[in-house]
Formats: C-alpha cells, structure tokens, sequence
C-alpha cells in the first residue's frame, strides 16, 4: 500500500480530475479524497471517514455499492475472456443476453440495442444514427436537433452541445450550430409567475412550435429530452407536457430521443421513465443504471420503425461505418446481465418507488418552515432542493454567494453526500434505489441541519 | 447456459452490432460468431474453433488473451470498489497509481492524464481542450483540426469527422466544418510514381504550407496524427516526415496531438511511437494498449505547457465544464495498472520490437514473389500487405471484387484472423505482443496460402 502523501502527491501532479477547478486541485489547495470501498449506501474513504451516498455516484451506483454479485460475474467474465469486439456480428454470449434483456425491460416497439461505454457516446450514437436515417429517407436537409435549455445530453462536442447549461458551453465555443435549444419545462422557474401549470405547459409547446415554425419543420430531424431534467436541476416535468410535446413533433415527423441515461432501469420507480410519462420514443439513451455504474457500458435503443430504415441503409450503401473498439465490452456485458438480475431479485424498483416517495414527502416535510427553501421536487428515488433570497418573491441568491455548494458541504460534514447541482441554488438527492426509511431520515435531518447551518 | 439456436436468435432480432451489414445480419444471410475464451494469441469459440488472432482483437489485446493478473486486479477492485467517480478531486489508489505510470512512461515534457473510456472519446475531449486553450490564450479564431486523409482517429460527429476514411463520412454528412484534412503519408499511393521518398515528404509539407496559407495560421489549433496511419491502412511514415511536418507546425503556432491509441505501450517496440519518431507532441491520445482492452479505458496525456494554460483558465473561469461519468473508472484503472506492470515483467515491447521484424521480414520474403503482392510494409508489431491487379504498374482492384476480403476469409478457414482494412485491399496484421516466432510463421505461411487461394 503507498503513503497517503505520496499518492497525494501523484494525484495533484499528475491526474487531471474532471469538474474541478484545475489551479485550485494542482497547488494542492482542494483536497483530493481517495475512496475506498462502499456497501449499500456507505463509501469509505483512505482516511476513514464513512459517508452516505445520497447520489449513488453521479446517479449511477443504483443497486448500492459492493455487490458482491456483480463482481464475481465480472470476476468471471474477466478469467474467461475479457474482450473480444463486437463488429461484424461477433459476440458473447454475455452480451447477447443483455440485448434480450434490455429489450424485454424497454418501452414497446423497441427493437435493438447498440452498444457504447458511456451516455455521452450513445448520444454520440444517436446522433449519427437520425443524420443516417434522414440521408436514406432522402431527407437532407432535415438535420437540425432541437434539445432543451437545462437538458443534460454529454460532455463532448455534440453531446455537450445538446446539454443546455453555460458551464458546458462557456469557453468551449458550444453548442455546435446543428443544435437548437428550447425552453426548459421547469415550471418553479418559468418567468410569468403568474402561469398556473397548465398554462406553463401551453406557453412550453408553443415556443416549440414557433421554433419550429421559425426553422421549418423539414430542417429539423429530432428532439431529445431527459423524462426528468436531471442535471439541469432535478426537475419533474409539468402534468400534461409530454403529452403536448409529442403531438406537436408527431405531426412535423421529428423523432423523439429519450435520454433515459438517469432514469433507465428503475429511478422514478418504473423501470423506464417513458413508460412512467406515456413517452413513444423512437430512440432510447441508457447508460448509468444499466450496469449500476460496475463497468462503463451504455446503449442506444432503436425502435423497430427507426431500425427498417437502418436496414435499408446498409443495403443500399454496405456496413454502417460506425464502431466503437470496446462496444459490447465483455466486461460491461457481464456486469449489466448481473444488475439486472439483482434489481428484479431485490425488487429494487419497488422499492425506489415507494422508498423515493418516502423521501420526497419527509423532505418536504421537514423543510416546510424554512424561509429560504424555495421548492422541494422529485420523482422516484430523486429529489431537488431549491433555496431561495426570498420565497415569496422567488429571488434567487447571487451565483457567486455559492449557496448550494456551502449546503452540500456543511451536509458532507455530517456524512451525507448530496450534490450542489451546476446552475442554480439547487441540492440534489439520487440515492442507490436500496436506501432504507431510516437512511431517508438521515439525509433529511443533515439537509434540514446543513440548511439551517448555512442560511439560518 | 443458452441453447444456440436461442443465442443466435436473440443475437439476429436485438444486437445492433457495430460496423455490420445489418440488413444482412438481421436477415441472417451472415453467421454470428460467439466468442467463448482466449489464451495468448488465441481465441476459442462457441463452436469449438481455435484461431490464432494476428489482429490482437482490434490490434488492442496487446498482452494477448486470458492473462489472469490482469482478471485478478479486476477482480479484487470489483470486490473492493467497483465505482466511484472522479469529479472535483475524487479519486481511487488505482486511478491515481496509473497516472503516475503513465507520466513515467510518456515523453518528456507530459505533465497530467484525463481519463475517458474510450479513444474516441479522448480525442473528443482532447479538440475539447484545445479550443478551450486557444480561448483562454485570447484568440477565439484559432480553432480548425487539421487531420490526415486516411488518418483514424474515432468514430463520433467530431472525431469520426477528423478520421479520413470514406466509409466513416457517407451517409453522416462528415466531416463536420472545423475539420480539414490533408495529404496522406502514404508513400505506396502516392500519386505521382516518379516521386522519390524524400520528395514525397516534401510534396506533403507543401501541402500542408499551402492549406495554411489558405486557411490563415491564425484559424488553424492544432494537427493531428497516428505515428504510423493504422485503419487507414497500416502505413509507417516516409523518412523525415514527422521532423518536416513538425517545423511546419512550430512555425505556425498549431499544436500537435499524437493519437497513439494504436502505438502507445509498446506496439512499435517502443513504449511510445512519439519517441519512436522524434515526435515531440502536446497532447497525447491513449487507450487500447493502456489496459490491452480487459476494461474499457482511455486518456488524454496533455504537455506541462497546455496545462499551464489549463491551469490559467480554470483560475479564470471555474472547474472545468467537462466530465464523464466513467473519467477514471477503477475498474479500468486497475486493469490498467496490472497490465502496464505485465508489460515490464514479461519485457513484451522488446518482444514487439523483436518478434514484429521478424514478422515482417518473413512476411516481405514469403510473399516476394506473388505476383499481386504489392507492398509489404510494417513497424514493430504492425504489418500490412497491399494487394494490386498489376504490381508493376501499381493499378489497384476494383473495391466491389472484395479481394481482401475474401482473402481475409481464406485466412479465417486456416484458424488465423487478420483484418480486411476498410479503404483498400489491404490485409492488415497486429498480433498480440507476445506471438512467438513459430505462431509468426503460422501467420505468413496462412497469408500466402489464401493470396494463392484467391489470386492464383
């Protein structure tokens, strides 16, 4: 085993750490924290220090960490054969399976499942897949994406360009000029307070539709949105929305991407958060719950309308000239075969329904008498805590206050993790879907505590 | 385990396989292969087959299959920890441990790793970087790629944009905008026979003189290149390219990335194939060889002088708004640093080194006198045969007679797989590093065989 100072010392010299503050980390005035092992819940850190993970990672760790399952099927599958790739219809029988499995767990009408090894790349994926799709429709000009402000779709040029948040932009000459941003339906931030919910919703598709009118139907090609705003501030959607939201891209023939990389395989308490909305999706992102975060592994679910067309595509033009070395890996494979298996044996998603609404009602509860909370909302095994200046006027503390991250932090102190979300006063909650009612309490009380600390 | 029939038929209706014919796939005019296990350069399938794979996978299982150090340390982190994330300073022993490896065995002058899971999505991250270095060094215009016809380096919007293959751009509309290619170090097709080597490089660099005369250096970010062009061929540079390519580019201010996701840890029979050439680049792209593919894994290397501007910009602007999910996944990490440990105790790049030449020497004799062999080329443990209608006057096949292919497939009949490279007729080898000089002879012996087989 290495000396902590030593490991600090490669750490800060030489790893370059994503989302962090770069000068701050290499000069050693943050400091890194090395993890250690987790059960349930818990992780543990090189120091000792045991904390409860009320955001499973980055809403990820979904079935709780140290299931010894997943890892002896990963143990296994690493003895036997590690890799092996997946192009021209090779295989094993690892990930062969999960492809049936995803698929009998899906929407309807889905049909097929790619592979990739992260949600940023199945976006990726999706991407070339609807550009693919309208070139073999004799579609060209119909390319544009129409995403929403807020959306969380990846961090890379495309798949940053989705994402609709100034962090992921700034600096960084995003979004690409394909991508087209529409409001977000964050109905506690809409700027007409005087909106009841349902007018929210009208006021939503209708600036979709006047983008759309703006653009021309012909040039756009699809629509991507998270069932639930995830990063953008855990935001459930307004009643009605999707609803309204899908007739207006049916009738202009825009296929519809559910980026279920957050709410795939159980979160809201459904295995698909598109079921859960009554969403049609012609394309599915998943990634995070697939494998529980045990290896990187992610998919894009076509639905059979979407794969005939692909089908014609090769035909007419060869093999589709888009791979990935490790799609399909053996190893992801291996541990996504096993989490599915663990969340139907444990009926986790069950219990994410109603330990999640459990949560969310305590939450409220606890923080009703707090002046500076704003909203509390959530969904399933997620909920958001948003402060305010003022609740009755709904002011918003400057961003440079750091409201959220002092939250956050004053939280980690007593051992919970929560996650002071990127834009906006916003404290975020995604436990692992086996979070007990009494482990819920904890992550109320620290919040309430941590609330009280910070803003009095 | 499955019957096969149900396999196949799970595989054929629901696994979108990756560079796949899929109407025939779907339609099962093409059989599925099942792989089932490995051991040194060997895979074994469902059906019972033992083939010899001169490929290593997608030239990235490197320490060759079923290497059980490497399943252990996969194993144990499994057991341990199988996730958690790396944002804001978090990490593991085993991610910090192999920063630390990676910086000991990169050129001089590296300073840090990002982690990404993915060659694809490293080279995402690393155009990522330089246009954020650029915006931070106040010259927002500085922003094209400048990349090579025939160059390899992804299979994304962007990064499928910057590789310079036919197949990866029809039907996608790429190559994006930002993205320029330029000529091809590809001695063998040059197009002017008359030319000597050294003027074929100085046919290059005027090339590229003049596409940055063109452009204006002040729009051009960096240039980006394989030390030896792989999936666009298997091409080793002419003498003298690399050094008059790289005057060119210090001249101009344009920085260098290397994409070393084929040549990195050894494939040439050096550590890097920068060092290999007297490259001296600012950003360096890895992945399959950092943990020879037993978990997905991928990573920027950026120079002390990038991350100083990183450094900068972060202190200006806040954490850095780019992160996956799987950045320094511990399950990769621990791959990683078994298999960088195995490398060194079994000395396997000087067995590359070795063992390659003697590949490509027997390979050179072997087929001397076929009459349609027309180039043998290689470096290292990299080997490519060029296959021609007519060898004197260097006329080409017509690419609908599918003669790699099929020579390819004359090969898989003999137990051994090499790759039908996707632009050419060219039958591309990269055994795993450990192939002894009997499996070597195996390989050239099989080569010409099926040459004799389908050319006569």
């Amino acid at each position: 085993m290495l000396r902590n100072d030593q490991l600090d010392q490669w750490d800060h010299d030489h790893f370059f750490h994503p989302s962090t503050h770069l000068g701050q980390f290499a000069r050693g005035e943050v400091k890194n924290r090395i993890i250690t092992g987790g059960e349930g819940v818990h992780i543990t850190d090189r120091d000792g220090n045991r904390l409860l993970d009320a955001f499973a990672g980055l809403y990820c760790v979904n079935v709780g960490y140290g299931r010894q399952e997943i890892a002896e099927a990963i143990a296994e599958q690493a003895r036997e054969l590690a890799y092996y790739h997946a192009y021209v219809g090779h295989g094993t029988e690892a990930s062969v399976t999960l492809a049936k499995m995803i698929i009998d767990r899906a929407p309807d009408n889905m049909s097929r499942v790619y592979f990739g090894q992260s949600g940023s790349d199945a976006n990726e994926t999706n991407i070339k897949l609807v550009w693919y799709y309208n070139n073999i429709l004799g579609r060209p000009e119909k390319k544009k994406i129409i995403s929403r402000w807020r959306g969380y779709h990846g961090s890379g040029l495309m798949t940053g360009s989705l994402t609709g948040l100034d962090l992921f932009h700034k600096k960084f000459d995003l979004p690409l000029s394909q991508v087209l941003h529409t409001e977000a339906p964050y109905f506690y931030r809409r700027a007409d307070l005087n909106q009841s919910e349902a007018e929210f919703v009208a006021h939503c598709v209708s600036e979709l539709e006047a983008m759309i009118e703006r653009e021309g139907a012909d040039t756009i090609a699809a629509f991507i949105g998270e069932p639930v705003l995830g990063t953008g501030g855990i935001v459930p959607p307004p009643a009605g929305y999707w609803e309204a939201i899908q007739k207006v891209l049916k009738k202009h023939d825009i296929l519809l991407i559910a980026d279920e990389v957050v709410t795939g395989f159980g979160r809201l308490g459904t295995m698909f958060g598109s079921t859960h909305y009554g969403i049609e999706p012609d394309i599915i992102t998943i990634a995070k719950g697939l494998t529980s975060a045990y290896a990187p592994l992610s998919g894009s679910i076509v639905s059979k309308g979407v794969w005939d067309v692909l089908e014609r595509g090769t035909d007419e033009n060869g093999p589709i000239g888009h791979g990935w070395t490790y799609s399909a890996h053996p190893i992801g494979a291996a541990a996504g075969v096993a989490n599915l298996k663990l969340i139907d044996k444990l009926d986790l998603v069950t219990n994410a329904g109603e330990n999640g609404a459990y949560l969310n009602k305590s939450m409220k509860e606890a923080l009703a008498d707090l002046p500076h909370v704003g909203d509390v909302r959530g969904e399933g095994m997620l909920c958001a805590v948003e402060l305010v200046a003022d609740r009755d006027d709904r002011t918003f503390f400057d961003a440079s206050k750091k409201v959220a991250p002092a939250i956050a932090a004053a939280m980690a102190k007593r051992n919970v993790i929560a996650r002071a979300m990127p834009q906006g006063d916003i404290i975020g909650y995604a436990p692992p879907f086996c979070l007990t009612r009494d482990e819920a309490d904890t992550v109320v009380a620290a919040t309430a505590d941590a609330i009280r600390e910070v803003l009095g």
